[in-house]
């Protein structure tokens, strides 16, 4: 018998009233991309199973895409163990948490006549223009506040920050949850976004003068990396978070002078391709030529928009793994904002 | 109040234990293609609400990867009415109705090892040669038995095809599928598969003389579409197939020297881009031009592996709509194979 | 040394007055989908170098986006010596050699007022449908006068198609080059385009009763490839050119009961990805597993689209090979429009 | 006459011994993504002509793809005026001018065995992990040793970066250009990459504290947008580059509480799709909506891997402008590091 032949695809009709974990499963003894939701859960499953660290990057729209009520999800109930995000999914976050919205559109729109009425495009999302402002001033405000005048790393400024909005508000959105549950964040690109821009517009009032500390973002990611039994990586997208948690462990081997281990489990959801030579779209299999990833590693590479495959698969994690068995990787923020690894 | 900021999006949470009808309806609450998800759902349901005839488009390897009980499911059901197809769907449809399976497989492969061993790879999935051979000498022979000896219509050729597996398999496929529910299947590059190489063999050993009336498929198609009080489309990728539907309207109008109506219902499930140019990603727009579409059309582009979104979509429209209450266009093919509409 | 690191990457600087020529060759020394450019020139070389013979799979809206005086002139040079295309594209070919035109247009437009003006639009593209209709008459009325009545191939339909527009026209058009220049033409979804739909409303009319042999087609394109000594194919896209050309070999192999020896020389240009799982956008290792193509075969899969790519490579093939240097297969079509392969 | 249809298609052969400023000039006349290569060329002409400050943004591995050269030779020769880019690319810019190189390699390879060998791979490119080793320690011996206290701007590490190249390198590239051509670089996510895990090991050594001053960066920016009689851009990829030059309009917005005029010219050369929702794929138009890009601008987005049209359109401009007749922004870095704007 031949041995490629093993695995028989199954077809499967409807079967109406189905849960989304039963499609999921379903989908498992299919092929193509919806072969990989099927895989993605399972290696998520297997991570949590493991006594593994969970890195999750966030890239994309993906808070004005109404994706933050399942990020928040997964950072309270400890899916994943710590957050890299590009600044404006913060940035839009502390916006959806003060209380504002964004809004269903069209892509198909007169965009100078949005400019005109103040309205802010996203794809197929709107948003207020006036309303963002109100989030700037409220970021600029706030930092005019904060008494610490060292050096922060980005992960003390959110931390700070969500534990602000958490005081304002009940929503559990992304930063208040991460406060809540000792999830740490980190934004590498944080001055590109408009956390950014509202941290500038104060400079220039010469209301704060914060400085970011970059470089010990990157030394805390490659100590946490070091420190845990195991690494496993979700990426939403790629960008700087990708980058920023694939480098972690090319970080520790340098600065430990050992041979890195590797990302052991790892889980991308991206719309890219590999054949444009980026990192965003690069495979598994090239970040195991840098040691990135682990040579046995379990991963899958789903090529998906977000916003379809993330509630999906979060959805059938969820259902799938008892939450009271997890081995959860303890970090505590002290009240001098060091993170206890 | 800006009439742009009306809709809001509703970031939610995970749901434990929710089904798929639950979250494709949390999906309409969010943006991009998650977004797409749910309103493809809505308009398949409107068109079943509707007089409309459902034409249904299906490219890409969707046999193969798994697609077929749910395609099998849809004609059983009448959740649509009309398949143009490739070659190649159906060929694969016949394969696994004789008994015969696709296999999971890997993209990472050798695959000169492969064509020493038989195995044929589409993408992640795997094949024995030697079993397509065994069908495609099934084709052949039973071509070789067919008493008709004028050109017949695709539509003919894959009735009577559907007849024939119907007698020797209880399986529900496609093809046995449409056979007994009267649903004609179009197949407008038949020659283009291993059906047409099973056929070309067959001539080579001069057994068959097959002869396809493909103008006589333009014309019924039209008819069918003229016939409609509403038709809607739907597409699974691109190629011959959604051009063969898309065109079925210019046809009739041409035809009948009238203004095309255009399809009142469109859905396009596609990894396609329209900025390539080609038919196979433009925009139901750009089909407007054409009269392809109805000017107030309902419609949605929505970027996706098919199987990914089809086995969402398909199992929330079955729980979203009461089968009894669909007025089924009555399509008869009769005994002489002509097809009453 | 390692073994892996031997071909140094050359970045170069701006040339001003480079030749095409050139900077292909100045690519070559780059990475990613550039390189690939300078590759499918050495590739197309090394097939004009060869006793090969060279089919062309043409679909996606080319002619529309002005591509069709770089086709013409590859058929007329012998660059290329068989032809497989989408109706669409000779129907569009078939128009400008009437001595019409399509205009450039943009996507972001009103389509319903497009509609309303009798403007058809192809992404960017506008064209008149009034004048299309007049293509549509043409080939309607002079299909009418047709004396064969016996089946044709789609070979010896466009044959005769593209007399008829030499006698009309004195512009170098795609079927006119290729009347002239003996080079065969197929097209197997001929009546998925306006082609089809002219015929089918003269068969509406009784003014013909055209039969296309479809079957044949796939006979003549498997002899071709069969009594070849060697084959090379291009394509342009995917659709049915690319899987009809990529069948020829599987087609000889199963008629001949041999080991098919795949095509040994393989370029496509494709906007699409592997990661679909669709024929159009898979890789030619995929094709191998099938014996499509070559074990040993020189190939490059060239993401771009064909407007920016095809007339780069084809203007460095041009001014790197001396066309007299070849030795064209000399396909002869008879008057009785037989062909002598 | 229908003013739709105005601008014909103009079909053209190949012309033997071309440049590439006519095959451009032919390009422009067709449609598609080809004609975007023409519009890309004119835009850029267009801006140099005006009294317009050119950022760049640089994203996506160019590079090690080879097109170092050229924006080197851009920024030498001011085609452009303010570079944004990647960390990765300024890195693999050092290890080059260092006198070490990327290699052409093969994306489908065994990554382990790479590894094993210390073959780091991108894509189709190759290079040594040892000696990326020892750019790392170029960086970080060279950061140990630097004066400056302060927390800089990335701009002003930069130029002490390319100002130390210049004095061991006679290579002309990216960093030593703009060093020595006054031409402010900035990277907004300086520490995501070999930069940062240089200066993190460095750190960790306690041999050097840099601080970024990321709001500064964001600062300055601003104000070579708001001084400027006119802003265009040109994007080669998404990521942090992009959105740190489309911001730089909002920010001086904010700062100054008036309306953003926008950037007057736009270029992207983009892999990316909008209809994925995020910033690297968006359009222009988008864009508009936010006040980022004028609502008068001349844009184009050109759907391309960037290692393909960047060295056709760069070659194309330069044979199309004399660069005497430019008005260069007079940016003066002064030797306190301040820049006069």
């Amino acid at each position: 018998m031949n041995h490629f032949l093993r695995t028989k695809i199954k077809p499967q009709g409807i079967k109406k009233g189905s849960s989304v974990k039963t499609l999921v499963e379903t989908m498992g003894n299919s092929a193509f991309q919806g072969k990989n939701i099927a895989l993605a859960r399972d290696i998520w499953v297997k991570m949590l199973n493991d006594r593994t660290t969970i890195f999750f990057g966030l890239a994309g729209a993906m808070v004005p895409a109404g994706m933050r009520g399942i990020i928040a999800y997964l950072i309270k109930n400890r899916f994943i163990d710590c957050l890299v995000s590009t600044g404006a999914n913060l940035f839009h976050d502390c916006h959806e948490t003060l209380g504002r919205f964004h809004f269903q559109g069209s892509y198909e729109v007169d965009d100078i006549k949005l400019f005109e009425k103040g309205v802010d495009r996203i794809y197929d999302v709107f948003a207020s223009e006036k309303e963002f402002r109100k989030a700037d001033n409220f970021i600029k405000n706030w930092a005019k506040g904060l008494s610490i005048k060292r050096e922060m790393t980005t992960r003390e400024f959110l931390y700070l920050l969500g534990e602000k909005l958490s005081k304002i508000s009940k929503v559990e959105g992304i930063l208040t949850s991460a406060y809540k549950a000792n999830v740490p964040i980190y934004c590498p690109a944080i001055s590109d976004s408009s956390i950014g821009i509202a941290l500038a517009a104060g400079r220039a009032e010469e209301s704060n003068n914060i400085q970011f500390d970059m470089i010990k973002d990157v030394l805390e990611t490659a100590e946490i990396a070091s420190k845990s039994k195991s690494t496993g990586v979700i990426y939403i997208g790629g960008g700087t978070p990708k980058n920023f948690i694939q480098q972690a462990e090319v970080t520790s081997s340098i600065i430990s002078n050992s041979i890195s281990p590797g990302h052991k489990y790892a889980i991308q959801i991206t719309a890219d391709s590999p054949h444009w030579g980026g990192l965003s779209g690069c495979t598994f299999k090239e970040a195991q030529s840098w040691g990135k990833i682990a040579k046995d590693a379990r991963s899958v590479s789903l090529h998906s928009d977000a916003t379809i495959a993330l509630p999906i698969i979060a959805t059938a994690v969820a259902d799938s793994f008892d939450l009271k068995k997890r081995k959860i990787p303890k970090f505590v923020i002290k009240k001098d904002l060091k993170i206890n690894i």
